[in-house]
């Protein structure tokens, strides 16, 4: 983590959609580059708050009673225990900052639910 | 925190240097948009890292052994305790990551000190 971190460079590494790199770490806190398209799972993280930062394109997230809707340059706090659902008709490229060792999924297991602590 | 926040709209409400406001807050951190112009004083954080994220232009931090040039779409992490002095001779507009309660100058106090948990 020497040299500044250019987010589309980490980006041109990898197609697969919906598994978090890792890019860096801020004491136990991870930054981590997800390339997102079509519907995530409803899942809750029961521990920790979670941000979504959108490098590039746009996407929303679904919540219980509302669908909030960002786009590059755009930041949103998911609030710790707050089910949601992320989703984008187009690719979007996505910063997520949270503390090590969460999982994608949070609470739920699925066919999306990506290994920890790959880093880039 | 409801809405998606637009950096660009947080950027438009002010205009002084080296003063940080805070946008959002996640967990125990919290987000804070910059303007910088200029030399900031030396100064270490003993006991947290923290995040530059630059938004829109370029920026250099000078450490001790080295220099550190960011541009908009890039980050660095600043380790715990080391010295640094972040300069910019055209504007740079800046997204600070960090635990509640860090004052921008660390261990130094200055004309710069800024106060702490100013909220856009």
């Amino acid at each position: 983590m020497e040299n500044p971190i250019n987010f589309q460079s980490k980006f041109d590494l990898f197609k697969d959609h919906w598994s978090p790199k890792v890019i860096a770490e801020m004491n136990d806190y991870q930054f981590k580059v997800v390339k997102i398209k079509g519907e995530f799972v409803w899942h809750a993280h029961e521990d920790t708050d979670e941000v979504f930062l959108v490098i590039d394109g746009s996407m929303s997230i679904e919540f219980e009673d509302r669908v909030v809707a960002l786009k590059d340059g755009e930041m949103m706090v998911v609030k710790k225990g707050e089910r949601h659902r992320p989703f984008t008709k187009e690719e979007c490229k996505v910063l997520l900052i949270e503390p090590r060792g969460v999982v994608n999924t949070g609470d739920e297991r699925s066919d999306l639910t990506a290994p920890m602590d790959v880093w880039l």
